[in-house]
């Protein structure tokens, strides 16, 4: 037994040669051989690749990150792609040969044989993220009134299940008779939360008219669920996954400049409400010194919402309801929230500079704030839900930058009103 | 077959005796049954749990979330825990067990029978979050030198490897010899790494001694993954997942404001630097037009900029390396974003308020925050590990808040050299 480290990756020497590199390599497990090729330069990994035998080969390349494998794939002709392919489970196969441009696709596709060919158009047909996208259609079954003995043969069932039973019983007295099964449309996120309640290890998948047409296990699942939330993360913070795979910064930038440039925008929209309201601002510049306190707390109390309300509209659980429910609540925790916070800036504006106006007009702003912001963070969800855009993005910069200029609109709304009336 | 939809969840008459309910979920997968449950007061969970078997009993228990569980368990008495968590595999009793406070934990521990009782108070030794904290300890184990007919009597190795071989055969033929294995203290998201990793479906866990203690399956993994994942959202979002099942606005409210407070306090130090800069500010107002853009800007790229090496310190890619080297890739990727957005900016506010000094200011001091803001992102992840705190706090709102406040220093203390020096 090798307990686990991150030893098990090999440190190559990138002026070795691929044979000694490949050498080096033999006899680890493929995740592991795939770990220790992302350290080198591409053209290396894929004339490794080229030592390995066909199925080795596959394994690593199944198991390199999405990046290195398109690169790599990208060096490899049709037939080397077709034979490493022919070797795959066909999931896997269908991951390879799917990322392929044409005609590369299609001449890889011509090189399969007959059978696995069609097996993997067939998958090719579902969408990535969905069920039939991360099915495999290796599967065998067995009729009902079949003998265990038989069922054993073809391995259909628990195993466990099938190795206690009576060689003679019939396999419909052992069968689980309500087997959940998904769809090949549905979204593979959906997928992973039937495997996490039901804790399964592989699952059915069947087509529309109800016929078997794969099945899902559990490995593909974890990928999934690890995608999804990388996915999440990403959206929150404004950038996206792939940026782990570029050194080139230029490539970077262009990945995250979108999400600072909806900043930088929203920034430019704070600063036009401030110049329409300049006039209070110069009667009374103090005002200007909480802006940063609305924005944040506008900023922090729409994320808080928005986050509770795209999780739980994910997961199924109590709190789920209608907008209107939801919004109650928030309501009563928002207005829990404004009334404290509120109340201490108030004091503390008003024993800092002794103006107990420009005090209550920043604290009775910064508790309309944070109503204005929990409302947006619960509705933004549903809305973006409804005109089918993925809620997840009401967490992101986006709905922030939004948050900030209403928030500043506000407050010196109030404030310039205030000061309006009151001299 | 059962297609799986939510509908798999039964709606219950709130008014109905717990008689009629546990009838109408007989049946259910226990997942179903406690989802059902979840809908219903915790009162009439505990007294339909009473109505059921206790091995269904101890599985929906098991099934129901922390909460609902938690109150439940408040609920029941000594012995009624003890039947059901005689019933679940060591894992599941001892998180039950340990979610018990004293003097409750020792009643239950004193009314399992000797064997199970010694197995959960092993695993109450290892903390939560750990590989011991999710295994089980029921395993079996066969010689080396055993035949595979015994070896399938007690149900170890792959039971497709056992039930494919030769009756005869000596085990130590057939089992993998460099099983990939965790010890008991390594932290349960590493574990839940190697799953995904080696594509694993179970693995043995083993003390520090190399004796083996136990085993993780991957239907736990899985609620590791989903757990996990719930945590990152929760930092970065400012709250906790304990919120899901708080109705009371006021205790919400609680596990929400102290994130909200940070907001307020750091809004207040903005607040201060701005009163320090006030003659700068009274000379030229619409330097103050533009904080809220220095902010966001800040808080952007530093959350772009943490996130990506939260992440990358966490999957052991080609990313990771030390400090130094990440800062430089950032350092990279900042200037890049410096002098396109600082550019930008410089060109909208010179053509905006035809004051090309303020469009310099601005435009260089955004450039400067971006800079600033990149290497706070870097460099905190790996100052908060230094000192054993979780990096991924550097993606909440207290490092948000610090980028606010010192984007704004440098914003101010720019603008005000250069009134001086020029006005």
């Amino acid at each position: 037994m090798v307990e686990h480290h991150d030893e098990n990756v090999v440190h190559l020497d990138p002026a070795a040669s691929p044979e000694s590199m490949a050498e080096r390599l033999a006899g680890l497990h493929p995740a592991d051989i795939a770990a220790s090729l992302e350290r080198v330069e591409v053209e290396m990994v894929t004339r490794v690749l080229r030592q390995l035998d066909q199925e080795t080969a596959g394994d690593v390349l199944v198991n390199l990150d999405e990046h290195t494998r398109a690169e790599v794939l990208a060096i490899l002709n049709a037939p080397e792609i077709a034979g490493v392919a022919g070797e795959l489970e066909s999931d896997d196969a269908a991951d390879v040969i799917g990322a392929l441009e044409e005609p590369k696709r299609d001449e890889v596709l011509a090189k399969l044989e007959e059978d696995d060919r069609k097996v993997v158009e067939d998958l090719l047909q579902y969408t990535d993220e969905s069920a039939g996208g991360i099915m495999t259609s290796e599967f065998v079954y067995v009729d009902q009134d079949a003998r265990v003995d038989d069922a054993i043969a073809r391995g259909v069932i628990s195993l466990r299940t099938l190795v206690l039973a009576q060689p003679g019983a019939r396999v419909e007295d052992l069968m689980e008779p309500d087997v959940v099964t998904v769809s090949a449309d549905m979204d593979q996120e959906d997928v992973a939360e039937v495997f996490r309640k039901y804790d399964l290890v592989a699952i059915p998948v069947v087509d529309p008219d109800g016929t078997l047409a794969g099945r899902i296990t559990v490995d593909d699942i974890m990928d999934v669920m690890y995608e999804e939330a990388e996915e999440d993360i990403s959206i929150m913070a404004g950038t996206r996954e792939e940026e782990f795979h570029e050194d080139s910064a230029l490539r970077v930038s262009r990945i995250r400049l979108p999400w600072l440039v909806v900043g930088a925008l929203g920034g430019l929209g704070s600063a036009t409400v401030m110049n329409f309201y300049r006039l209070s601002l110069e009667k009374v510049l103090a005002l200007a010194f909480f802006v940063p306190v609305i924005t944040a707390m506008g900023g922090n109390v729409g994320l808080q919402t928005s986050t509770i309300i795209v999780r739980s509209m994910r997961t199924d659980r109590r709190l789920v309801g209608e907008t209107r429910q939801r919004l109650l609540r928030e309501w009563r925790v928002a207005i829990t929230n404004a009334i404290i916070l509120g109340g201490a800036i108030y004091l503390i504006v008003g024993l800092w500079f002794g103006d107990w106006r420009l005090a209550a007009v920043v604290g009775g702003s910064l508790a309309a704030v944070i109503l204005v912001a929990a409302t947006l963070g619960t509705v933004m969800p549903f809305a973006l839900r409804r005109i089918g855009i993925d809620p997840a993005v009401a967490q992101g910069p986006f709905v922030t930058t939004l948050n900030d200029i209403i928030g500043i609109l506000v407050y010196l709304g109030l404030a310039s009103t205030f000061i309006e009336r009151l001299g």
